[in-house]
């Protein structure tokens, strides 16, 4: 479709990102929600231009992206997120956000036994391991769908856990630590193996709230800073959660006090916020 | 000064970056190195713009910053660092790292002690204490060079610790815990009554490697996410640096093993690289 003024009825700005440079609108069209989303393009280094460094002083770098019709669903998602900080006590969370969790779980984690099963997503496993390491009994590590699979600068890969009954880093115990080192030292071979990455250029860190209710853990190349996924509050370092492991009580992240963030829009922040 | 094709000779680029939407280019000009950083400017979002979507995709939008001449230093410090995981042992810690942080200090820490002396920057301190609590001695809360001083969701502060033998996180004890835990208090208060800002949206975080080892903390705006600067792996959450501190050993992060982000322009990096 061609844009011109007057396209997008009744405009608002929904978010303005000054670190990424984008704003996201939201309007109508033909009586339906839209929502445009207007980026500054990434510089051009392709090394054709190099001559002549003036080329990327040029005007066509607005990337557009268009929803529409838009769900409500997709204003929420594009909507600047109102975040604060959370402090959740073990209290809080057996009483508050477990239950929170085994309720979100419900009709929703499928698509994660797909995948443990081998019933969907295969072509983007990357390694499989089956090896029983205390009580656990291994993980899937596979690309990511927010990775294009090819440039390395970008890659991010995830292992999500083949136990069930893991659904957070909360349900981590001291005796799970030996597990979680044999996956960094597992995954950094399969990587090295299959993308030449060396093992030092990974950085694997876990989400807490997570996006989904079973145990996963995120793994970037150490050079992909990515706002929202490997910001400390929300992101812990997996060398960090084994340590405390190590060093802290048998029943690990179950008797901790948690502070983290969370969007006004998280269905436990009005049920946790301080 | 005015550019045109061929003010910068022999260009290359040093950094891009795709997030921020920068390219770094360093060049001659006049016979003198020249670092040229170009980068999208941020969206109009000013309310007398938005009866015309349209004017956002004007062509305006480049910011351009020009440092001329420039020093070996500036071109390391635009560069783009090469980054890579580190995992420091208490012994390595003991051994490399404190020997290196003890000489890096010399003659490098001057203008910490003039700040908490009063000789320097008074006009950007927000908050004094000087508390006993435990073994420590107060701190002073400050606005970082990098924040305006105005704009609330870019809010960015530092605690800078009074007591003088905390080079870093490593020198924290079992025994600062409540410390720290009154620093969030006290900041979280002194924020709230200046700028009007909620307890809650404040992140506070520590680095590790640091930027200057004289103990310092980070606060910002809950949602102000900054690479390089909130990323797990650099940044360390105080609440969780306070948790590990209670359910850990009385020498606290003195016998951790920790895991890091480090440049390969770190003088670190070629001591530690595993």
């Amino acid at each position: 479709m061609s844009f011109d003024k007057g396209t997008l009825k009744r405009p608002e700005i929904l978010n303005s990102d000054s670190v990424s440079k984008r704003v996201v609108l939201k309007g109508d069209i033909d009586n339906d929600v839209a929502i445009l989303i207007a980026e500054r393009t990434v510089w051009p280094t392709d090394p054709e231009e190099s001559n002549d460094i003036y080329s990327w002083y040029n005007c066509a770098d607005v990337k557009l992206n268009l929803i529409h019709p838009a769900t409500e669903k997709h204003v929420k998602k594009y909507s600047k997120q109102n975040i604060s900080m959370i402090t959740e006590t073990a209290k809080a969370y057996k009483e508050i956000t477990r239950p929170f969790m085994a309720q979100t779980r419900e009709g929703t984690i499928g698509w994660v036994y797909n995948i443990l099963d081998g019933k969907a997503e295969q072509d983007a496993v990357v390694y499989r391991d089956e090896e029983v390491v205390g009580n656990r009994h291994g993980f899937v590590l596979m690309k990511d769908m927010k990775w294009d699979g090819s440039t390395l600068s970008t890659l991010y890969l995830v292992v999500i856990a083949n136990d069930r009954d893991i659904w957070s880093v909360r349900d981590l115990r001291k005796s799970d630590a030996n597990w979680l080192e044999s996956i960094i030292e597992k995954c950094t071979e399969a990587v090295e193996k299959k993308y030449g990455l060396a093992a030092d250029k990974l950085r694997f860190y876990v989400h807490y709230q997570p996006t989904y209710y079973h145990f996963h853990i995120h793994v970037t190349h150490a050079e992909y800073a990515i706002p929202g996924s490997t910001t400390v509050g929300r992101a812990i370092l997996l060398q960090d959660i084994i340590e405390r492991l190590k060093i802290g009580p048998e029943d690990g992240y179950e008797s901790a006090t948690m502070t983290f963030q969370l969007s006004s829009e998280h269905g436990l922040y009005p049920l946790l916020k301080n």
